[in-house]
């Protein structure tokens, strides 16, 4: 089959489009486990360089570790806040950033960047490449999640370091990503930064170039220049 | 609305199942602008870590610019095939790594390290969460491409310094993935290496851990073990 039946594409594109990063509306429901192996299975297809599927999934239930992450989450905060001009400093530590008791679970992502290293297909010019796939990895699980009606948020101001250590992750094998997973009470409308006024939404035409980077599109592809408009 | 309705989420699960990294069946059709708007879009929606939206989409068409990746390519393919154990690069030297003159299109997604770089909210304890965002683009917008019946394959044997100077990218921005977009002849149904017998795919209930890294699931969460078990 080639393209999708209408149902199927606008599935996709609702997918995308009503995926939200959840931090505030855990709803305090569990995941069941059929559906949290789905998600995990969507993350496993994945596009990966080299078909190293570098991804490994720590599902992480017991409160005990997930009140340490949290704690390792606060000390970052607590940085990252200090590196905010003092204008914005105020909206930074009003915002909320994580749900990692709130949430039914939480799940590590990781990226093995030995596997498969005696044939590096695909990553010797770019040797991040391991990592961007497991990336898209999260993207699978986090479309895959929102269909099914479960919340997913990454929390990303965390020292990784401090996350392997709680975890007990070998040194060889990077965190790619923390994600608090569980069913919500609702879904926003918008991206939470956006809503808060954190940052605006970026016009897509204006991203937009053609055969070279100083090129903008007008009048060379006038065509895809109106599609891209907003409507 | 929270879980979507049936023939929404087999969209989803059907557009990851069959999404390829599509190299050798492009057919030589072009994209029409209204479905390139559409995936661009698919990917301008991704999650971005401080809602920075990092990305640029620079779309190349012109096949004097594209010969000349086609070369940096051919480049990086010897470079990387110097460095294949020997038994391994016959088979490599073998396989279709890129449809750059082939698919309809070229496109290079790209990272700006330095948008909001004055409010850094989800990069200070890890820096390359731009990176990561961008890569989640990616993956919207392949995703979104396989329900158009688009193909889509990522080139990263290429050295990213010399799609900068062919493209005129500045030194600012990175170059996160340079994409050959198309209609296609068909979709495989395995992915290629697999095909190819490069490397096997893994098991997923080898790949999922609980609360810790050295604790696996059986005994601890029965449940989900056997959900993870192929049928």
């Amino acid at each position: 089959m080639s393209a999708f039946p209408e149902a199927w594409r606008e599935g996709i594109y609702e997918a995308i489009r009503r995926r939200r990063d959840v931090r505030a509306q855990f709803s305090g429901g569990v995941v069941p486990p059929e559906i949290l192996a789905r998600i995990l299975s969507a993350a496993h297809q994945a596009p990966s360089v080299g078909f190293m599927q570098p991804w490994d999934f720590l599902v992480v239930r017991d409160p005990a570790v997930r009140t340490r992450v949290r704690e390792a989450f606060a000390r970052a905060c607590a940085a990252e806040a200090s590196k905010m001009p003092p204008e914005k400093r105020e909206s930074y530590l009003k915002l909320k950033l994580e749900g990692i008791l709130e949430s039914a679970l939480n799940l590590c992502v990781t990226c093995d960047r030995q596997r498969l290293k005696e044939t590096p297909l695909g990553r010797t010019a770019q040797p991040d490449m391991d990592r961007l796939s497991a990336a898209c990895a999260v993207q699978n699980l986090w479309l895959a999640a929102r269909a099914e009606g479960i919340g997913v948020g990454w929390v990303s101001i965390v020292d990784p370091a401090e996350l392997k250590a709680v975890l007990g992750i070998p040194d060889t094998i990077d965190v790619l990503a923390y994600l608090c997973v569980g069913p919500v009470t609702y879904f926003e409308e918008k991206p939470d930064l956006e809503k808060a006024g954190w940052a605006p939404r970026l016009p897509l035409e204006g991203l937009v170039r053609l055969d070279r980077w100083d090129a903008k599109l007008d009048g060379q592809w006038p065509e895809l220049a109106r599609a891209l408009k907003p409507l």
